[in-house]
């Protein structure tokens, strides 16, 4: 008999209800502050970007909100994505401990992000929106809100980062197919991309600058254009709760309870949407699962970044978040897992991290694209270079595992395919890829870039 | 209750045996001849190129033939594939019909192509050999056969149509991922090669020669390297019936049987891997489900080509077999759909076309580019371009029922993702795709492009 290395779930298995860390977490909520009172948010500031079904979930304090039907049902397309056993790797690296992953790539945007991206298009349409403005850095979140803005009978307009409009021509042409419209950032539609442009007319582009100019055009449309954020804010994170859910019935299946669960971190919308199930698990159980994310060095939010309030986005428009930051006009390097390029981490993540309950290392490009490699040769799926930081971290545990000799059971979320990233991996393959610089003249001079804020006293 | 719309099977049902239709054709086998002899080829011509477990397979009567634990082990990763009934699609055509796709664009190599390339890996190990020669069109069949070669730990050399190896770099980026080697085809490497670049410096390249030059390579290196197809040939059909097996338990999770099974073909395997195991159902329990073959109007080797022996190759190095063929010279019109780009039809095919057993239909560039747009906006996967003929016809099909009113069962092939094809995609969406010329010069003069052979009698 041999061994079981998938673990699927039927369709009736797609979770019901999302999950949200707020009601369990033992870390207050900060407040979110207006960029220029610097005081707590109306609910009014908010509704010129955001519909209130989003507005609502944001600040619930709720531990299930109910996923609508209509959600579910997109849902199937995909989902339950497979638990899978990378025996393969494993044999590779000739290791005792037992590495498992989550594979999101099988979403057709192909990667998690379509599990906000059709709950964020869901809300807002029940809310009467017509059109949506986004931002996107590697084309994941673009791709995925292409494809529900689609399903949902709604416009959408993308602003994406520079170097990925450039390297990555197949995401715009995918966001196209599914019928949005994609502009590169920083571009001439806003006065943000002006601004930038006119002081740097080679600006390559960044998260915190493609922010900017997607709410900018919903700020200033009086209404009839909303914002959607594909990763950082409360919302995005329960959406993906659906991950860990998921991983947790099927950890059942396999009879295994992991010791680690690894996820990369962007924003921070992965990462949590695997862990805080299992978090959860650790704070109601007592479970001891170790929770690790994983960073790129160029862009070290976590291990070297911050705990502070800062601007969301690059031109001070979004509203003042704490966060772990390097600074809201940080120009991260450019490095192939453009999805990791922000320079802050999401507020609930940035809280459990901060109060020890969550690990985070970083790691470099080289050593992660040899891990893709690897995990490619492997399993045969080639991943995408944000999500092989997650696979990078997993091997690392492995080998530990078997310089320890102990079983040590290992989840990561291979959170998406790199078919869009084969450029990088042919520079990777052909010895032209590098580290690239480390911004240490940035890190060590953060807090003078955050805004000076009153930490107001929550009730 | 909502209705099911994807059925999944367990691991377990991973098919255990290949069925070789040529147990129950009503055809008899038409022989494979020698290129130069022309008379019917002795195994050792063959073992020339061949391991002797694939020439067995080739001729084998056997109506199920065992797949090997190790191969089953690899297709694990990715098998059984799901079906899924498109009831978005069905939605947006308003249609009756209930329209289903079995999806083998799961595959990590992203087509069914994994099917044979995973079982010729493993009988070229288990005969000993250390290195493989092949062509690949659009790059599916070579990212599968680098995956599996890979896999095995056997070395591989690619020849890439030069069409789509400057059309499609991604691809090659995947081969050389996996560990194959990848050259342009015509190329420097072989006397077909050089002979073509010398005549026409600009030549694009075609199946027909890129094949010629794998033969050529395999054949001339005195047993150190043997020669893999990724279509045409019994055994690679054979592989595809997995396809099939799995299609036929999974209609009947879904309590229906189908009306018309559809598949695109170019050599011909992801069609009669999904039609083959259906046909044998319609011979032996005198089902009436149509099989519908669908092929591009720029290479109509079914609808518009000669039922006749010609050389499986340009440089008439490789066997010749009696087929649907628009001449091995034929050069077919560039477009996207590469991998249908191939001037016959497999033999086992041809003979049950030939025979009314099997329908056939050609469709232009545009109308297949509109139905996969049409797909990935309702079902969200971007579908491969030559798969799309499939889509197209199963969309014609689903209109037609609405007209006569009636409820028509129809299952597809969708034999591939088109993440690697979105130049195309980019073409179509800016208007300037064409439906190419049509090679009426080339179609209405076949006869005297093949090769004069007395036709041997059968045993």
């Amino acid at each position: 008999m041999s061994t079981t290395t998938r673990f699927m779930l039927s369709e009736n298995d797609v979770p019901k209800h999302f999950y949200n860390i707020a009601a369990d977490s033992p870390v207050k909520p900060t407040p979110v502050l207006h960029p220029q009172s610097k005081e707590p948010v109306t609910p009014d500031f908010l509704s010129a970007i955001f519909p209130t079904p989003i507005i609502e979930q944001e600040m619930s304090m709720d531990r299930f909100i109910e996923i609508p039907e209509e959600v579910r049902e997109i849902y199937k397309l995909w989902r339950p994505t497979p638990l899978i056993r990378a025996m393969r790797l494993e044999k590779a690296l000739n290791t005792p401990a037992h590495i498992y992953f989550k594979y999101e790539g099988v979403s057709p945007s192909g990667s998690h992000k379509s599990n906000s991206a059709v709950a964020q298009a869901y809300y807002n349409k029940i809310a009467g929106t017509k059109s949506i403005t986004t931002e996107t850095g590697a084309g994941q979140w673009g791709t995925a809100l292409s494809m529900a803005c689609n399903f949902f009978g709604m416009e959408l307009e993308v602003y994406m980062v520079k170097v990925s409009y450039h390297q990555k021509p197949a995401r715009r042409y995918v966001m196209e197919t599914y019928g949005a419209t994609v502009f590169s950032s920083p571009s001439d539609n806003t006065q943000t991309g002006r601004t930038i442009i006119a002081k740097d007319p080679d600006n390559q582009g960044s998260l915190g600058i493609a922010i900017s100019e997607a709410v900018e055009i919903a700020a200033l449309s009086g209404g009839q254009k909303k914002y959607s954020l594909g990763s950082v804010l409360n919302h995005v994170l329960l959406h993906q709760t659906v991950i860990g859910e998921e991983a947790l019935k099927q950890m059942d299946m396999a009879n295994e309870y992991p010791d680690v669960v690894i996820g990369c971190v962007g924003g921070g919308s992965n990462f949590s949407g695997i862990a805080f199930p299992f978090l959860r698990e650790n704070l109601k159980n007592g479970q001891r699962t170790r929770l690790l994310a994983v960073e790129p060095t160029t862009t070290p939010s976590l291990t070297r970044g911050i705990y502070g309030y800062d601007y969301g986005d690059t031109a001070q428009i979004a509203p003042i978040l704490k966060m772990f930051t390097l600074g809201h006009d940080f120009m991260p390097p450019v490095i192939h897992a453009g999805g990791l390029r922000y320079h802050g981490v999401a507020p609930q993540l940035s809280a459990l991290y901060d109060a020890g309950l969550i690990e985070a290392i970083a790691l470099g490009q080289l050593e992660v694209f040899q891990a893709a490699t690897l995990f490619a040769q492997t399993e045969g799926i080639l991943p995408a270079p944000e999500s092989s930081h997650a696979i990078r971290a997993a091997i690392n545990e492995a080998i530990e595992a078997k310089k320890l000799g102990e079983k040590r059971v290992i989840l990561f979320n291979l959170s998406g395919h790199g078919h869009f990233d084969l450029t990088a991996y042919n520079a990777y393959n052909s010895g032209e890829l590098t580290n690239n610089e480390y911004p240490e003249h940035a890190i060590s001079d953060i807090e003078s870039h955050l805004p000076k804020v009153n930490i107001p006293v929550m009730g």
